[in-house]
């Protein structure tokens, strides 16, 4: 699946108008919100969305959502990454304060199954129009534990879930490369986003040319002096693997 | 393991000093925190501890997790329940602003695997005396479609990590004896907390027969108008079975 699928992929709504495949994730706690606005702002036309995850929830609160939520809008991606994992009824109590505020994409884990699990969240998000991604497998030694062994069942849910997208390593290119032809062999239209990008070992484009649809890139940009020179840096890589 | 096995499993701290097996899953977060520390006050001397949630954290936030923990004392399980899911560095980053505060026990899930991810966040926990729980399997349907095919995957990473306790259904007691026997063939000591009791289905002291060690109490509780004889009688319960 390539810029063009990603461009006219017409069932899913918003769709990220951005031709960049970064997804910035804003994995930094330890500065105030208006440094996460500034770091915002300053990417907000070189990247395809952004990722807040359970420590920004944690360290920030609603509040910090609502703030970030000031900036969100149709033309990127805006994803909650709370990895949520729980009965259908508890994510979906738990999600509910943050659906409305524009977030469009929410991350899960399809581990915990479809049936009063995962129906219950696509439920809840699809009422506002919010799309679910489910992790069907991670970036660490410990996803060869147990997840990897349990590709087929997973697969099964994905099917059932039928997710926006879902979440591979890019710290392990077979892992997108077998999650690819899955899901091609299946015939589930879904996106490929990788995390593991920089601080994990993965180097840039190593995930698009796996066959990834996004690079999800956290330290590697927010740790950096300068953030969007370096998702410049990784634009720039990417659209060398297109001209290919 | 029964009750006398509970108050001397000597390796564990902080243990719980109650005679009571009931866990209070705090659910509800329609009502002020007032409201619920009311709850807390109103039934501490009559269960073995609490449990706090992402709905609770998404509410409340760390203000709220900071309000109840001063009520926070070393005779009761104050668990706070993400069910952390990711890798290590971020379960860490997550929850270091949750430490400190009083709380002894976390729960994580197991299917995340040991390496890179729950060995860190054990690492994290214990620095500050703080126990691990790790989901085995879980009390909707959706549980059987992929955590419950990896019990042998699931029972690997329980060894390497050495939980305080694991959780398992009460819905599905078979999952419970299951667990029981496993733990007990592999010499680890752990407990076994069951969730499901009252609205999924069980009824108070399904999951103590079947060898849980503690049961995981919501909404039956927490909507009843009088919170504290719902938890007496389901000790009064116990207390029948143990007798028995």
């Amino acid at each position: 699946m390539g810029l063009v699928a990603i461009a006219t992929r017409g069932s899913v709504s918003p769709p990220s108008r951005s031709s960049s495949r970064v997804i910035l994730a804003i994995d930094r706690v330890d500065r105030p919100l208006s440094w996460i606005k500034d770091l915002v702002e300053n990417t907000l036309d070189a990247v395809a969305g952004y990722k807040l995850g359970l420590p920004f929830l944690v360290r920030y609160g609603l509040e910090g959502f609502k703030e970030i939520g000031e900036l969100v809008d149709d033309k990127h991606l805006w994803i909650i990454d709370l990895k949520l994992a729980d009965i259908g009824t508890v994510m979906a109590k738990a999600i509910a304060p943050l659906l409305g505020l524009g977030y469009n994409a929410f991350i899960a884990h399809s581990f915990v199954g479809f049936r009063d699990a995962l129906d219950r969240l696509k439920e809840a998000l699809e009422k506002h129009g919010a799309e679910l991604i489910l992790v069907v497998s991670m970036s660490h030694p410990g996803s060869a534990e147990v997840m990897d062994k349990s590709t087929g069942d997973i697969l099964g849910v994905v099917k059932r879930a039928e997710p926006y997208g879902v979440v591979a390593p890019a710290t392990r290119p077979g892992s997108i490369a077998l999650w690819r032809k899955l899901l091609d062999r299946e015939r589930i239209s879904a996106y490929i986003f990788s995390p593991g990008i920089g601080a994990q070992g993965a180097k840039p484009g190593d995930a698009i040319r796996a066959g990834a649809d996004y690079e999800i890139v956290g330290r590697m940009v927010t740790e950096s002096e300068n953030p969007r020179s370096v998702v410049e840096y990784i634009n720039s890589v990417h659209a060398e693997i297109s001209r290919g």
